[in-house]
């Protein structure tokens, strides 16, 4: 495990700052001017357009309010990047002119990093599967057929995914429940949130090509964390036959800044032990999961956050490498900005799993928060965060905030 | 139903020809050099570019290679639009500003006419939904519980629509038949269409908003004909619980031309007699299906095509506006450029089922066509070809091809 690389920025150097310089992650912020990319250093911001303009850095569309052209270069152009900037960041080695194009974090604006091209949902956490397996079907068969076979996945959809602070409203839909004779159309009554990874695809593939697990590897920019917001009984009534529809489209939130493969590389393990042999496209071929600590908070409105869960990353099945050649594997062409959700992240013990659902089971055991309010399921005014870091020796990567709050139902249709 | 408008081109006025006057459909062209944006009027293709150029239209983004920006301009538009040209093709009107910008249909090459944001395929053929479920899990119970209140959809793989005459391979995956022990990875042998319309969205919503169906359909900007290539073996194994995913992924093919709502105006029709009452936000609120003839032909490699599907597109039970509204109604945010697939358009006798699939009924059933070759399923070589036609007085309105070859599976694996 590498040690922590010492930057002229000094905040970078606190041990509890998730952006030292051995991160460098990228996302878009704005000073009540243009977005345009940057990079977190410290308690900073780096506007990587001024570098790009004083001839810093090349010109990788820095300047422009999304980093797909910069994912699009490919992985020569993302390492060159990286050492470019650890060379201008390192201690001793302080200018002018990156200096000027300093911002302090709590003065910009973040944007969504990256137009989501499209936004597919993956189910590899299999104390998750099981979950909701025994709560929406049958504990018998909780566990699909396919589970241990396929890193299942679902296309989701790409317009709501929005970058952490989006506040949204309580989703309509269709209810019916087990008791109800007709289905009715109202504000969802259990809403939950799915603690997640999201892999962010910088490569693309042309239709008909499959690739194998080490080119979807290579073809990965970098990790976000990622809450898929679900409206559970608009899932329960809607699910059947064709997957989760309205239940989930109505909102994913993810952090603004894009940790790259490179940032978490001292951090790879290995897979758990395959239960059943995978099939010769998917098996592991190294250590494709990475040691990320996670957690989630819980806030009612006027109180102070509550933990409500405490995993890793690392407690997944598949990897994203997996997931995203099995994705290809009909020949299905993927692009520079495809955002790929890992599945809920649950562990096996009580206090590890990643939706309210899970973890009162089904609505039936409430959890108390701070300041003595008890939930089953998300009400309005609530704030949930996603927490995410790499722990490394004297330092952390980090990922930024991943939050959301819940508007009550909008009133009007349009 | 309104009579033929008659133009100066000719061929226009030929009551077979799929492009009268009373048509004007909007596609993408080039001949040679850029694509940019036409119409097609009898045998010709008329270059919308060069006439925004001249002055003749306005500046709605004709010369990009797509018909987003003129799409998002609005109903104004694409009614202002929708005038000028009928007055600049009239019988009489003729001028060389105009002849100049057309080219022999023959000679151009046309493209996605479109760029597809996203993509959602519907499941609003009742017959179909009856049929599939009947095959995939259970006769007693093949329509699924909320089939008749809610047009249930999924999300779709945008990165593979294509444009009529764009050949794929047929796609390798995961398959297990019930007498097989273990799955293995393989082309499918089990390779499908599904025959659909596509109906296009020109107008966008915002995250949080909702619309009613009558809101839906003024956003909806035209149709085309759409092939839902499935392969049936990796659905089977893969689509419970989270739906269809690399069964579709590999391929969608569209017709080049987007048929809009105001040349379909006069096709009009009601939906079916609901058969249980649906939820205020989807009722019907007026005649939003359209009178379309449907044909489905299937081609073995050197031999002449046999017709093997024959219906029309008042079979389905959901409108696309119907659908439409659905897909906003948890707050799920519509862009212009997103793209509906109706689901799959089977009548309820023989002769009448848009798969092959239900024509086979699972492949217990062969089909033989034209020169002696039987089919359960797709083989390589075949040409599968949708058509489609609104029949007026002594016109038609027609939505050009949607053919496809499949090419064997690809041996390597890039």
């Amino acid at each position: 495990m590498t040690d922590l690389v010492r930057s002229w920025i000094e905040t970078a150097n606190d041990p509890e700052s998730p952006f030292p310089l051995n991160n460098l992650p990228f996302g878009v912020f704005s000073a009540g001017d243009a977005p345009r990319c940057a990079t977190a250093i410290g308690d900073k911001v780096l506007d990587l357009a001024a570098l790009q303009k004083a001839g810093l850095l090349p010109d990788h569309g820095f300047d422009e309010p999304a980093l797909n052209t910069f994912m699009g270069e490919g992985k020569q152009a993302w390492n060159e990047v990286r050492e470019k900037l650890t060379d201008l960041l390192r201690d001793g080695a302080e200018t002018d002119a990156v200096r000027d194009a300093l911002h302090d974090m709590g003065n910009v604006t973040l944007h969504l990093p990256f137009t989501v091209i499209e936004y597919t949902d993956f189910y590899a956490g299999r104390q998750h599967a099981f979950n909701v397996g025994s709560l929406f079907r049958d504990p018998a068969n909780a566990l699909p057929p396919n589970w241990l076979h396929i890193p299942i996945g679902y296309n989701g959809r790409a317009s709501t995914v929005v970058v952490s602070g989006t506040e949204f409203h309580r989703p309509m839909g269709q209810l019916k429940g087990p008791q109800d004779d007709q289905p009715r159309f109202g504000p969802s009554q259990r809403l939950d949130i799915e603690l997640e990874m999201g892999a962010v695809v910088g490569m693309p593939t042309e239709m008909g090509q499959r690739i194998s697990v080490d080119q979807a590897d290579d073809m990965i920019f970098g990790y976000v964390l990622l809450n898929d917001w679900s409206a559970r009984d608009i899932q329960a009534w809607e699910y059947q036959p064709l997957g989760p529809f309205q239940a989930k489209a109505f909102a994913t939130t993810i952090s603004p800044w894009v940790v790259t493969k490179a940032a978490l590389e001292p951090f790879r393990c290995d897979t758990p032990p395959r239960e059943k042999e995978l099939l010769p496209h998917i098996k592991d071929t190294g250590p494709m999961l990475y040691d990320i600590d996670l957690s989630v908070t819980m806030t009612a409105p006027g109180a102070e956050p509550t933990e409500i869960c405490r995993t890793n990353y690392n407690a997944l099945y598949y990897s994203a490498a997996q997931q995203l050649a099995h994705h290809a594997s009909s020949g299905c062409a993927m692009r520079t900005g495809d955002l790929l959700g890992s599945g809920t992240i649950s562990g096996p013990e009580k206090g590890t799993f990643g939706s309210l659902l899970e973890m009162t089971w089904g609505g039936k055991n409430p959890i108390t928060l701070e300041g003595g309010a008890t939930r089953t399921f998300i009400e309005d005014g609530d704030t949930l965060a996603l927490h995410g870091h790499a722990q490394g020796d004297g330092y952390r990567v980090g990922f930024g905030p991943c939050v959301g709050t819940v508007l009550p139902e909008r009133a009007d249709r349009s």
